[in-house]
């Protein structure tokens, strides 16, 4: 039976996403299983399957297929239409950038995240300058070459990358807003949790008892193991493809929380992952929404649920029954404020949820200055440090917990970090109507039922898919565009209540 | 710089050899890691890096590439015209089969290998009948298209396709020999086993324990844990790549030397790989050289090391010392007796080592006769249980345990079963050359040192990849065609001494 112009571009589709999920696969792998000595390999085999996966996508056929289709719309229904959009979005990202500048910042970036460990290590920023400069330059082309292929400002045409439909604008608002409240609201959460004692949690829990534990807690979350994996690795991170998806964390003997809340995380992430529509399975609106979207989920997960009264109340019997760990730094209340310590930190992974915006608004700056010439690379270390004592009143030891602190611009990676605050942000606008349809979510959680949780984040969230953009579907849900009025809420109740 | 034809065709073949990697490694997370409800992704995932795959290879470029480099392969060194051989080689058989018989055949096979399973399990030849009259149908064109394009006898090119060189001419030869003397043989070893005792081993050893256990063995032997892994699955295995290599076992917590045993058997392969030419890694003269020399490293390993006196002797002590186990049952006469106790049995995978060759002989006269059509599908659970009785004087308590019990034909893999035998005639007549090359290597196994074995096998073998075949390397090494004249004076010294 012949086919249509749309059905040949769901084949050519569904081709691409195997190879993508062969991918990503190899990379859960290398983080996970793969002993040191096959680094060089692998990466030879991500590079074949990249190139190979990017000419699937330019291929010429896949635009003229794409002007047919579109030709050919009528009577085509609204999740088709939205793929041919999603299709056309891929399709214009990945013929906007020629190939030799992807070669170059291939090679670029591969030689820069391997000078930015090594400066880590050293604390040496000298090493790592030039090839962030490089990288930093090609950046700028991309942005430049990609912003004028969307139409979309240089910077705003590499958010979209990561969150399509995401702004600068939006963010700037978002932003605007958190800088003006959020200095005193950390000052007031730090004097008033001051007064409050936290008995420490000393239990030493083995990993494997940790491990049943997380296991035990995915599984009453729903997580469907025929469908997915939990293991350990140096960094928590969520893989795989929806289907098959894996998340890992990392054990602590003695901080039974922090893989806890490591695997709450990541839960979040899979959950989106696992509930995207299966009958788009494959193709580009099957897809999720975006990192900030993604990054909502695993949030809500984590900060909103799994750092929450009722969840502690949970933990307390959960803690008890499995552990038989007993005495009052075990109480539901100690574990809450254990969970939601407030701290002034030079570090960004280990900022607690109400300092955290404040790390991603420096990078959110530092990276834009640093694009259009502002910032010299040279001065960067400096700027950072005057940045993180007006913003959170601490200075870095040294250039290893500063600048140098993270991967993202070693990979090339600018305009990531605003998905992570803009994520926090969308959780808690659809948290506050996530609260006003399901009075009962309070008393579930302390239950232990999660139900509730999940079936509402599927239907409104996880089953859409990438239908709409992340922007629009916050829209949808909560009537309103996005802002950062029901965060502040949110924390305001949470740290000063 | 211009690249030479035979330089881009060696770029060709690493983006080839890449793929195969990744693919390779998509099937050992399948076997040892993969949650059961992803089957179908993984499937379509290899599907198309296996059609990528093809399409690299039999690319026009690379037929046009063969021609310019092999006309210009003046000043080529031996490995380069070794290696344009088997690029040749690699083509040739590629090509030779439509792209249609590719596909009913990966759709047949893919049945028919669900479909045997049901049967298997059900016990019920008929369920699974009409798929291997599909699979034998399309392997007997395959076998006479490829014979044509190979200028081989059809059933001797699908021999090739395991093992390069070797033709049912020199198994025929190898096999007469065998059957001849081996009824006799496994009647008088059986007997005089029965006037000896063996003390079962009865210590239960949890898996925790045999994992460490196998993992040291393993160092002692000088597999590198650093390019190669070793995990657990339903059937030992030996996957990944040279450099990334992944064996696996089952461990039985009643029986410690049977995980072990498997353990040897995928690390004598693991070693093969590990030990293929690095300078030539990616490139076709850097693979090994087909599937009866791969089992002739495993079973050296296993069989004529493993289970060896002096391999009892050092068990005995590493077992004791690392176990705590002790009693006259683990003294090494007792662990000898015990790894070489001969037992006829109808099924292959639980055969010992002398009756073993019965089981692929009988294998190798069925499939022969089911490709040119002298035996029907239908009348294969007799005629099995007729073989099984004239040679092994048993009779298969049902078909599961008669023609039901390998995967083999139903993943269409006619042509591979000698390869066992023929691994096992191969080690022998290698193990009388590396004996008289190192006469101290009873001793050092017995000591625990293992370097000797290995650094002949390396020197030898391993590190000759795939410049010259099977049968050639037997040769020049032997100075001697193959023959089952050394596996005789094996097993007779060994089961009749």
């Amino acid at each position: 039976m012949p086919q249509t112009p749309y059905q040949q571009l769901e084949m050519e589709f569904k081709r691409l996403h195997a190879l993508r999920g062969a991918a990503s696969l190899l990379r859960w792998d290398a983080a996970v299983m793969m002993p040191r000595g096959s680094v060089e390999q692998r990466g030879e085999q991500l590079a074949v399957i990249e190139t190979v996966s990017h000419s699937v996508l330019t291929a010429p056929k896949i635009a003229r297929l794409l002007e047919r289709a579109t030709a050919n719309a009528n009577g085509m229904n609204d999740w088709q239409l939205a793929n041919l959009r999603c299709m056309r979005r891929e399709l214009d990202h990945a013929i906007a950038i020629p190939n030799a500048l992807i070669t170059r910042m291939a090679k670029a970036t591969s030689i820069a995240e391997s000078k930015w460990r090594d400066a880590k290590k050293a604390n040496d920023f000298a090493l790592f300058a030039p090839h962030l400069e490089e990288v930093l330059k090609l950046t700028r082309d991309r942005s430049q070459i990609l912003g004028q292929a969307l139409h979309l400002d240089p910077y705003d045409a590499l958010i979209d990358e990561f969150s399509p439909g995401l702004t600068s604008a939006v963010i700037d608002q978002v932003f605007a807003l958190l800088s003006q409240r959020l200095p005193a609201l950390i000052q007031q959460a730090i004097e008033k949790q001051a007064t409050e004692t936290v008995l420490p949690l000393t239990a030493e829990i083995t990993v494997v008892k940790q491990r049943a534990l997380s296991v035990a807690l995915m599984k009453v979350m729903g997580f469907p193991f025929d469908q997915g994996r939990l293991d350990e690795s140096d960094h928590p991170f969520t893989g795989g493809v929806s289907g098959d998806v894996r998340i890992t964390t990392r054990f602590d003997v003695n901080d039974v929380l922090s893989g806890m809340m490591g695997v709450l995380h990541e839960t979040g992430h899979a959950m989106y992952s696992q509930g995207l529509p299966v009958d788009y399975r494959g193709q580009p609106v099957g897809n999720d929404a975006g990192m900030a979207i993604h990054e909502s989920q695993s949030l809500l997960v984590e900060m909103f649920i799994g750092r929450s009264r009722p969840f502690a109340c949970y933990l307390q019997s959960l803690l008890g029954s499995t552990l038989n760990v007993t005495g009052a730094e075990w109480d539901a209340e100690n574990i809450y404020r254990a969970l939601t310590r407030v701290k002034r930190s030079a570090i960004r992974v280990n900022a607690d949820e109400l300092t955290y915006p404040a790390h991603i608004m420096l990078r959110y700056e530092l990276e834009r200055e640093l694009l259009v010439g502002n910032i010299k690379v040279k001065d960067l270390p400096e700027v950072w440090n005057v940045q993180m004592q007006s913003r959170l009143n601490v200075t870095p030891a040294n250039d290893a917990d500063g600048c140098l602190q993270d991967i993202h611009w070693s990979v090339g990676a600018f305009g990531y970090f605003p998905s992570y605050a803009i994520g926090a942000v969308m959780a808690a606008q659809l948290m506050e109507h996530l609260r006003n349809d399901c009075p009962t979510l309070d008393d579930d959680i302390a239950a232990g039922q999660f139900t509730t949780l999940f079936s509402w984040l599927r239907q409104y969230i996880h089953s859409v898919g990438n239908k709409v953009n992340a922007s629009e579907l916050i829209q949808e849900i909560t009537n309103r565009p996005l802002t950062a009025a029901a965060w502040l809420r949110y924390v305001e109740n949470k740290y000063l209540e």
